[in-house]
């Protein structure tokens, strides 16, 4: 895989954990953090409308659960059987979902349509869906499928901080120790580990 | 594959398209039709409290694209390469990412925020991506994915009916011929036309 590139924003969000599948599989990439006022203009010529953006060879390639499974299958961390790979994809897009609960109110533009969203949220949606992606956690020995390392869990952990803003639950790594340890177990990864240091930079 | 089961709601939505592989690859399976009134009851369940699920040898999963992906690698309905599966997965879920605006909306409780929401669709967001979706069939034969038959437009004919009603678009087939061709294309399918003749009795 020659010229890559990846294309986000300057942050997390849906974009880490392509840099992070990247840097696990050894392939070094052009890092492009798109300003938000270059946004616009790069917008339009996106093939979805939107980031993350995997580009080689010459090919652009959107949707981020799409190129981390990819991605994935090319780093050794996908399923070995069809029903494996199920696995990882079912509980890929749970987490998806739950995580699509929270953007949803965070980005509301009515103060007063978010407040009653995220109350809902809070006592009736969040009670019933994080205690089953921690279940998730908890059969898979701290992973999110297959009882080990597999390419949802780079998508959980590099969503993870923007899960934790958007579902405005500030006490999420108390009250669910098993999230935060995923992250960590992802981020301390001897190649993530070294990635992020030389970001840090 | 023995003991096959689908369950999900008397409609099509999400459910479709998972029935159809399953016909499409031969495969007898027990159409599990929960009534609204009994829902309640068996969400909590359910793995992440959503339909459908897909049940074989005792396993039960859930997640309908993970389902679909599934079962088109089963049945000869994906990708030759990694890069091929790539494009497939991507441009299945700018497909979910387009439907999604218009869930959200449709489903929105307070009506006044709901017209809001509505009109920014017809006004910004629809003009913006629907024709990218239509260029996408174009630019494949008519199909989502490689130019040809792939799991993809399983999920793109199964979903249409839901796609068209929550959009809100009452004459997306006149606006988007291609669209309508897609949904005729799959339902056209010898298999297809025999379990919908089946399923009409």
């Amino acid at each position: 895989m020659k010229n890559v590139k990846v294309t986000y924003f300057d942050a997390e969000g849906t974009g880490e954990a392509i840099r992070w599948l990247l840097a696990y599989g050894g392939q070094e990439f052009e890092d492009i953090r798109v300003g938000f006022a270059d946004w616009a203009a790069l917008k339009p010529k996106t093939p979805h409308g939107v980031l993350p953006l995997l580009e080689f060879d010459g090919k652009v390639y959107g949707q981020s659960f799409a190129i981390c499974r990819y991605l994935g299958k090319k780093y050794g961390l996908a399923g070995n059987t069809l029903e494996e790979d199920l696995v990882i994809d079912q509980n890929t897009d749970f987490y998806a979902d739950v995580r699509l609960k929270g953007i949803q109110s965070f980005w509301e533009p009515d103060a007063h349509v978010k407040a009653v969203k995220q109350e809902a949220l809070v006592k009736t949606v969040y009670p019933e869906l994080l205690p089953k992606l921690e279940k998730i956690l908890k059969e898979n020995n701290g992973h999110m499928a297959l009882g080990r390392l597999t390419w949802a869990d780079f998508v959980f952990a590099g969503f993870y901080e923007g899960f934790k803003q958007q579902s405005l639950i500030p006490d999420m790594d108390e009250k669910y120790p098993s999230f935060k340890k995923l992250r960590e177990t992802v981020s301390n990864l001897p190649a993530i580990k070294k990635y992020l240091a030389s970001k840090s930079k």
